[in-house]
């Protein structure tokens, strides 16, 4: 399979959704044309001609380049950042988005089960709601650690999709905690940074060392940017 | 790719996730033993030889054949239904679990992604709780029919694993609604009932008959005994 006609991603530069099937992208060298959209004004076009739901990462492919306000007709539209990632996978099977080997293939998408089921919810609720649990986000994050091998990436030295992932929200958990950032109370703050800083998380911290040290990542992410949305936003702000 | 030594799938004979995977494994016509794990008295072995979360369904794959309780060190051991359903596709490419074009594979996951975030919840709240929503239910099931084309299964004229995923909760969800089996109060009941039997659901109906005759479906599904079931479970018995 080969590209074969336009790919247009629909994004956000904030979003961690969208910074996964941007890291794929690169890493597959896709000709594509990135496009912004703006979440606080969305555009009438956006839900009717490229996501019905709305939301942001979607992306369109086919047919020849065109205004991303009027995607091809022929184009098809795909949502959902994980599905993005598979559906990149399989539209540049040589460019090791996923490994080859139906195993470890399985591996990768376990890994990512274990943030979706067990991290991204603790994630969310312990940053942005008053009443999150720093216990089940650590929980989360051992189980992830579990699966991690002895050095490298989450199935061995190469960089998969099941790295894209998870980390642009393992690096945003890893820069608010240790900034303080987010809406739970201070003081439960720093009873979870000294664990998530202590022995018990050696390897995760390696993991998210390597993943910040990676072109792929560092390439997708802008430090200094997200670290001011992350401070000023209403979602972060302590009563 | 090639099956390359035993798979044991470890599953339970009323379980729709376990059903998911024993159609795609008939569908690859793997060779295979299929365990009944016995769930009201689970053995030590499953959880420290086989799946250290302790649920069922669980695959392992590689090695030769062994006891399921022993197996092979070698095996590879793989859990989550849906992460099972990627690997046979993967496993067993000829046998098309998966279309070979990357839209129609993403096509697939969307399918996969709307039954898991739009029906499973309401499907679980409205029969095993006496608070769960009718019209959420309804509104899953409308947004799941909305993406069937107009004859066939859910991405073509040939069964997939998006077929797979979805058809053992939807044909339970066809027979708990129309036996009038749950917690839901029976006058929501009629109400869900009328609705789901009307004309707004004409797809979705022939959709379910489909399935229903499908060989793949009729050899993984026991009516009468999981009527049984139904009919008897604590789970679903009214107050």
């Amino acid at each position: 399979m080969v590209q074969n006609g336009q790919i247009t991603l629909y994004s956000s530069p904030y979003s961690p959704f969208s910074q996964r099937n941007q890291i794929a992208l690169k890493q597959a060298k896709a000709d594509y044309t990135d496009y912004v959209v703006d979440l606080s004004a969305k555009p009438a076009w956006f839900t009717e001609k490229v996501n019905p739901v709305g939301k942001i990462p979607a992306l369109t492919y086919g047919g020849p380049k065109s205004a991303p306000e009027n995607p091809p007709p022929e184009a098809a539209k795909i949502n959902e950042s994980l599905v993005i990632l598979e559906f990149l996978a399989d539209l540049f099977p040589e460019a090791g988005l996923l490994p080859a080997d139906p195993v470890l293939r399985a591996q990768a998408r376990l890994f990512i089960n274990v943030f979706e089921t067990k991290i991204f919810e603790p994630f969310r609720s312990f940053f942005f709601t008053p009443d999150g649990s720093g216990t089940a986000l650590l929980e989360g994050l051992e189980a992830l650690q579990a699966r991690l091998p002895p050095s490298g990436f989450a199935v061995g030295e190469h960089w998969t999709n099941a790295d894209s992932a998870v980390a642009p929200f393992l690096v945003r958990i890893d820069l608010m905690l240790k900034n303080d950032i987010g809406k739970y109370p201070q003081s439960e703050g720093v009873k979870v940074l000294e664990i998530y800083q202590g022995p018990k998380f050696t390897r995760l911290a390696k993991y998210i060392e390597d993943i910040k040290a990676s072109p792929l990542f560092k390439d997708t992410f802008d430090e200094e940017t997200n670290m001011k949305l992350f401070k000023n936003h209403p979602y972060t702000q302590r009563k």
